[in-house]
């Protein structure tokens, strides 16, 4: 596991510092790697953004500091025009398609939707629409093993909501894995490279 | 408020996180600066050991990371002897005394005490201890108001737990203020420069 940076955005109560500690719970005590999660508190924790940035190493993490994520994971129009800048050239873009209007990116990121809201919905909550993003993650990144998430994800929510979060997580997982072998063969994968959509 | 930074350490299920982000908040959502808060996983968080760092300033911090803090605020062994040692000179540090044996720290540490689990226990519940401590810490370190931190306690947790909360920071507040009257007046704040107590 290669240091990794990823930055997880959203608003308030979506679940975004949830979603972002269960990656670097995934990492770090179900793998054996090391992880950091910080999130701001500012001008944007006063009105309804909300963000966390996680760094995944197989070395402890000595610097904490995201400044240009290699996979960022967005809830939120207004996530998505702030952030979706900044992501490295190679990296690597979730977004929840109900909610973002996909305006494009700087070319050579990688861009995956999920109707994560749709799909918490028929589980009847919305609520869990964070965890259905982390099983997305899971298929798409390739980050950490879909093992290790789901048991963060189960050491992560409180024992009565359990089973709903793990069915969450399924749930984006498996779209994640026929959204991506849907690309795969459409020779496009998600929105990669398409010229015309980036920028 | 210069830009400050802060260490809580302690256990798992101590609410080390839960201060935190209180501390965070009452800077940037209840007083008009910015803070980070930042949390790492790895053998640490494998293990009991917990621990988080906030900083806060009246700027937005650009670099969340915490090589030495100006405070230091531990309610365990463990992180007592791990992290006292970084504290910087002219820091301050803070200790749940019935938790942790004051073995000694560099010298120009201010050091205060507190029995906050005795002091949560008093209101039926242990699990509040962090609150009280970080009532202690309102009133010892003077970097933030009595009524910004309050707020963000009272923000911070779930409303069947509020009035408990309050008032174990209230408790915590009150303690901090006696105890740091007593040592002004035995001009031992603490144990302030102390040559025979401190290394």
């Amino acid at each position: 596991m290669h240091l990794t940076e990823i930055r997880v955005a959203g608003f308030g109560g979506q679940g975004v510092i949830l979603s972002a500690m269960v990656i670097g719970k995934a990492a770090s005590i179900f793998t054996e790697g090391f992880a950091t999660l910080t999130q701001s508190f500012g001008p944007e924790a006063r009105g309804s953004a909300c963000s966390a940035q996680v760094i995944v190493s197989d070395q402890p993490v000595l610097y904490p500091y995201v400044a240009r994520p290699d996979i960022l994971i967005v809830m939120s129009q207004e996530a998505f025009t702030r952030f979706a800048p900044e992501v490295k050239s190679g990296g690597l873009l979730l977004f929840e398609e109900d909610l973002v209007r996909f305006t494009g990116v700087p070319e050579g990121i990688r861009v995956f939707g999920v109707p994560a809201t749709r799909l918490a919905e028929e589980l009847g909550k919305r609520m869990v629409l964070n965890i259905v993003m982390v099983g997305f993650f899971a298929a798409i990144a390739g980050l950490l093993t879909r093992e290790a998430l789901r048991d963060a994800v189960a050491d992560s929510v409180p024992p009565a909501f359990k089973d709903l979060n793990l069915r969450a997580f399924d749930k984006g997982y498996d779209y994640g894995i026929q959204h991506r072998e849907a690309c795969h063969s459409s020779g496009n994968a998600g929105l990669v490279g398409t010229p015309e959509l980036a920028g």
